[in-house]
């Protein structure tokens, strides 16, 4: 079986913020893998942990130390300063995560969730594409 | 055809480790995709090259140097200073690799194997859970 | 339904390279999930920006300061100083990708493609290894 469907975000500001319960409610009753796919370059997503708040702080202050805005080597700078470093960010992070569900419920840990990576400075909407082969 | 199946690896040390043979041995003889899935947010996943020990040597130094440990900047720190830069590491490399699947066998280069990125200086119980697609 | 097919891409040189057309007149016309799988460990595939030619070369300016060539701490470096770095810059950036398909077109969003990151000085033969599970 393939389910596929479309969902829109809310607007989200930059930085990392858990979606895992926008993605939750969209899965069929069944056993397979889930593919979300982010329909954007310049955000992307990952799995990572889903309480403490702390973390994606955390997450958002490493990446602005990894990937510099005010690198004068870029040349894709058209958009700002926070252009071409967003997609940078989306590939070291990706573009998807798939993650196991068992009769619909995630098979993953306790402390795993999904991550929206907002990485430009102004709130844009992000359309998610979800993809589960199941049975 | 689904397949899933959950494995609870031996203990490793800090590091990146090889373990190509837990994986293969537990695929059936199908042709489509397979998923490893760690149930973790401080160890991770990648692919890579599995014949010189060095190789997973210079990743642990790279990583390290890339993530450092007494960064004043996070705030996430309770279980020490290997808790945030855990996270962060794993999302860089990831929650889960992906390989096509022939007759049971993966259909990758010769040079290729799968890694167990540990991430925490103590050695923890890392579960994995398989899942392949195929027919 | 599961499609395998193997291709191998011309010769590219070290940097980043737009390679969708090499993927997309590969698939069947079914919906579903596409791997892209890379069999190889110094270079790899990413999702990315698909317009504009200075986002690949500044891609590959940032992963080349990332990743720096002349480290003494590197262990594995045989065949050069792009050979530890190439294994390293694969691993960020990823083996694989996957990418939704509907009715055999990938639903991704208008500035979306795949690219390859060929990480060695040397041009050498890539062989992608595509599977597509859908109906």
């Amino acid at each position: 079986m393939v389910f596929q469907k479309s969902i829109q975000l809310p607007l989200f500001s930059r930085g990392f913020h858990l979606i895992t319960d926008h993605v939750l409610s969209e899965l069929p009753k069944v056993s397979g893998i889930v593919q979300v796919f982010i329909q954007h370059t310049s955000a992307s997503l990952t799995i990572n942990e889903n309480a403490d708040p702390t973390v994606r702080m955390d997450f958002e202050t490493f990446f602005n130390n990894l990937v510099l805005e005010d690198n004068p080597s870029f040349l894709h700078t058209y958009e700002g300063p926070d252009d071409m470093t967003s997609h940078i960010k989306s590939s070291l992070l990706g573009s998807s995560v798939s993650f196991p569900i068992k009769n619909g419920a995630p098979n993953w840990g306790i402390w795993q969730g999904v991550y929206l990576c907002e990485h430009r400075n102004t709130p844009r909407r992000r359309n998610l594409f979800i993809t589960v082969i199941g049975e």
